[in-house]
């Protein structure tokens, strides 16, 4: 289709979404319905049915559409080449969260319902209405009146879903190795994220890496006895703490020698648009009892846990730490933390650069022993390419709103994944609400996330095509 | 009796102890055989029948010695007012730790037994047999031979046998504060102390006191997630370990503010006396897998552990420390630790120091909360007293090397009491070796740490008879 096509189509084709939601609707309920936990042995047969179901759907719009067999759950490709341009891969998963506890919900998870809202809202509420059958159908309903208008779609379009997304996807690297000449496009695109509030939609374009690290820590061969030995032999837990403390600076930073090579500040074209963004300070500390930020000082909160790279320690033991009290020197002490990173740093070089850190500051007479809980680097979309210019503009015309160029401070690892096996960027666009209540009881999608997340899919793929 | 009739007597004293050591062994056989265990209910009746033998013995030493009930376990209270002179208050406990585990010991725990060693040595090996009966006999078994000799004491004797002393001595206090007319005297004598090595006698001048807290840190109100939360929100084992950490020097000093206020060097007769120990440092820390002395640099292990104030962490704990990994942000962490401290400090300043320290570094939308664990103050002996002076010489000429003036890192809070319900300062003088297995299985003491502490206290007896 070339470019005129599209644009002329455009209306028509977001008349026909508005004029069929029933029957999208209606596609919707029958895919919630069938309880693909993919934790569960029990529900393995409702995944297969859930991947079937998407592949007869595929197939019915005109997709080159197969399940193909994993380890476990399969995953479902599809393939239209009717379009012209730019080819995308578009990826969700049709697995879903366990219910439990199911007396905290008020209706039948695997029955949805549309429950209207004092405030004019209806909820779609049923497990995995958002996560992630309700996101991923907009693509797939977008796909379809682009096929009723005009009997093709606007670009190329591949598509894959998984099975075992909430299960940490253990047969993706191995299957997009085996298809990376079958799946290879321009860009992937993602549709698991949230807008930035209800009004505004975003493209989420930084997502932070993580490495993840244990370290333990032992002194003496045994414990010993404070009074007998307090002063002369070496803590184990002051030694910890020395450490601990020593990863941050006075300022807040990240004291690590090197760690902050290669990470680059924010560009100021985002910068000013975070800046712009309606977002509460106060409110985001204050919803959890503090009011003083942590970590860098002079950058803003948005910036702290979209963009910069942090340090945490999520435990810590060593000793005595029952009731009471014993005058304990432990031997031993232990502690997990990780590094979230941005950007720029390679999380092989960064956990290098911590091993160093930690024996540089140990007891020569003591040792240490780390233990590897995994790493991926950060993903970043360059946010001057076309495709992600031309997504922020359709959305942006869709929701009458400026469309936000969002981070997220936590780690998706799929995205390593495709950047690693198949050399490609990902597009995050979602219509998730922050409230949607995911893998909790009573889990929404808004109906109107929904069918302007249809109409949203249908004006980025004429966009798409849109000539540079 | 006057100076020249104590020392006149005092060959023929020793030469009656080894004379009569068989009848001596047979007298703590009897008390070892009676299973006086403090905190087993079911052996309250045995812990009387020791009081109840203990004041027979001294009655028919000819003390006025009677049985005193407190709400446990009874003391035994005697006076012997024979002689002139000093008035010395002996110290020593009848109850003994449980036996568990039985099946390590080698005989019946309550059936003493004399073990040749193959190096020469000879082994009473019981519960007991060290801590205390042992150690308390060598005295009353040194004022036996006294009377047999000459009818009477060098100096004016009381003695005071406790029965709690292994459940923390609950009734001491009390009593003491009730007997404070009855019991005053110039000094108390401890025989519940190590000799310094086999062949070298110590009198112990200095215990460390101990100040015990436990704190507990509060950021957030919940666990966090770090993805959504990190960089921005105060981690609460970040904010304790940089509290644990700063409460030491660079060079390994203690830094809380104040901390070292009153602290006195080592005088130099002690510190020479020191040097000249036979003192293994590198033993001392290779025994436990060390080989680097930690804390104070610049002062001998010795130092450090006997007559230096210190600051251990016994125990830490906070957020996720299970198997696996959980990338949360803790909001809370708790420690315990201790203050050794050393005369000079007053427990309850240095208390009011901590604190003040830890809330100077708390951000000021986290808070902390302290508990009190209990503190007691150092025990100093002045080493230029007399008695002392008296009783280091005697020690010297018995075991013929020079008498240890001996620290211990350890509290033994009951000198506390004695100090504060009495006003009477203590001398520890003990022939126990640090080999005794107390409170272990197959405890045992030395026959020559008996005979030769009786001969000892028999010599400590003529020499504090002696005029100034």
């Amino acid at each position: 289709m070339n470019t005129n096509d599209a644009k002329n189509h455009l209306d028509k084709v977001l008349d026909t979404i508005d004029a069929n939601i029933d029957a999208s609707i209606e596609r919707l309920f029958e895919l919630i319905r069938i309880p693909s936990v993919s934790t569960d042995p029990a529900y393995a047969a409702d995944c297969r049915r859930a991947a079937d179901w998407l592949a007869g759907e595929l197939s019915g719009l005109g997709f080159e559409a197969s399940v193909r067999d994993t380890a476990r759950h399969p995953m479902v490709v599809g393939h239209d080449h009717s379009g012209e341009g730019p080819h995308v891969l578009f990826y969700g998963h049709y697995d879903v969260q366990p219910v439990d506890p199911l007396s905290l919900w008020n209706s039948d998870p695997f029955e949805p319902k549309l429950v209207p809202q004092l405030n004019g809202d209806t909820h779609i509420v049923a497990r995995g209405a958002s996560d992630d059958k309700g996101q991923l159908l907009t693509f797939v309903e977008a796909c379809r009146a682009w096929k009723a208008v005009t009997g093709k779609l606007p670009i190329r379009v591949s598509t894959l879903f998984e099975g075992e997304e909430e299960i940490s996807s253990p047969s993706l690297a191995p299957f997009l190795e085996k298809t990376s000449e079958e799946l290879k496009a321009d860009v992937v695109l993602v549709c698991d994220t949230d807008m930035w509030d209800a009004e505004t939609p975003a493209v989420t374009t930084m997502l932070r890496g993580v490495l993840k690290e244990e370290i333990e820590i032992t002194c003496a061969d045994r414990d010993l006895h404070s009074g007998i030995y307090g002063n002369a032999a070496r803590n184990a837990l002051q030694v910890l703490s020395d450490i601990i403390s020593s990863l941050r600076t006075p300022d807040g930073g990240v004291a690590v020698e090197g760690f902050y090579d290669g990470v680059e500040e924010l560009p100021a074209a985002v910068k000013a648009q975070w800046q712009r963004l309606p977002f509460d300070e106060k409110g985001f500390l204050g919803d959890v009892g503090l009011s003083i930020p942590a970590g860098e000082r002079g950058r803003s909160i948005l910036e702290q846990v979209w963009a910069r790279p942090t340090c945490e320690i999520h435990g810590i033991i060593g000793g005595y730490t029952d009731e009471g009290f014993k005058t304990v020197i432990p031997a031993k002490a232990k502690a997990k933390l990780s590094f979230r990173l941005v950007a720029g740093q390679d999380p092989e070089k960064i956990r290098v650069a911590f091993h160093t850190h930690v024996r540089a500051r140990m007891p020569e007479d003591c040792k240490v022993e780390f233990l590897d809980h995994g790493a991926s680097p950060a993903t970043v979309m360059p946010i001057d390419g076309a495709l992600l210019q031309k997504a922020l503009g359709a959305l942006t015309v869709e929701w009458e709103r400026e469309a936000a160029i969002a981070g997220t401070g936590g780690s998706i690892p799929i995205l390593g994944e495709f950047k690693r096996k198949l050399g490609m960027d990902s597009l995050l666009i979602g219509f998730a609400r922050f409230d949607n209540r995911i893998h909790s009881p009573n889990e929404k999608y808004d109906l109107s996330s929904y069918r302007k997340g249809i109409r949203s899919w249908a004006r980025i793929l004429a966009a798409f095509a849109e000539r540079d």
